[in-house]
């Protein structure tokens, strides 16, 4: 079998999904920063961990405030997730800046964004250094959705750079 | 807003990637497993995290050879792919059933799955339970792909027990 070497064996996983991290720094304002690094952990308890370099803004938001909304970002907003991932909160509100509206999460402090079409609410239970990165592990609080969520979503993929795609329209049904 | 409860919020994260793991037992057989939850979790030195339930066979596997691969399905796999996330192989051996032909990795003991697209090679760096799930880290050893890969790859991406899709054909330049 002919293969060629992939320099960066991290591509070789990609395209990945995108989602929209929210956390609350200790004045109560709520950032956003779009994460690919993000998986499930267990389903009973339900966990999800996220992957954050400690040089971001939000990576001590979560430490401080031990809380993050995972917000699932749809094709039509991939300007505003490309500039979620490339401003900073240090210094730019990112709700102002990409008018997008905040809202009351159900159960934590950090807000949500209004233009996502589903939310899950975490309490961090552990997190851990790996490399170059801190593996945030959060607990499912609570769980929701726009209506038509779970039939009709078009999420956000990442091929690499500033290149995105969605799912195609058509599902497989497999068999064994 | 408003917006309807998701009970099971792990289904507000799918649709996810699907990936092939293989890992080998102790008389040098190996095993594949297909895993939906997989990250990257560090650039530099690059590392994958993988969250594998203590019931299937490939657990132990990992633990005691202390690696696994990566093998990238292709959605003309898809019976294939879910074939190998319901049998176990405690009791079928996954190659011969499937007809699935297995090749040497380059740099562990581990076998790689011919049919898949692209290969990375991990060793295992560290584990920890969380959940009802062992989260297994591996760093990336080796990482090679069949030609055209990188343009032309159409990932299986899970949506819900046997439904399965790809990505769209229409990639998005995001601009800020």
């Amino acid at each position: 079998m002919k293969t060629i070497d992939i320099e960066d064996g991290i591509r070789c996983v990609y395209p990945m999904r995108t989602y929209l991290l929210t956390a609350e720094d200790k004045k109560g304002k709520t950032n956003i920063i779009a994460v690919d690094w993000l998986t499930v952990l267990s389903r009973n308890p339900p966990l999800i961990g996220v992957a954050i370099s400690p040089k971001r803004y939000t990576h001590n938001l979560i430490i401080s405030s031990k809380e993050f909304v995972v917000n699932i970002p749809t094709i039509s907003m991939v300007n505003k997730v490309l500039a979620c991932g490339t401003l900073s909160g240090r210094n730019t509100n990112k709700f102002e800046k990409l008018e997008l509206i905040k809202l009351p999460s159900r159960t934590l402090k950090t807000n949500i964004i209004e233009a996502c079409a589903a939310f899950i609410e975490c309490r961090l239970v552990d997190f851990k250094d790996y490399g170059d990165h801190t593996f945030f592990v959060g607990s499912i609080q609570a769980s929701y959705a726009k209506e038509g969520f779970l039939k009709d979503l078009k999420p956000i993929l990442h091929t690499k750079g500033n290149s995105f795609t969605t799912i195609s329209e058509k599902i497989v049904k497999a068999h064994i």
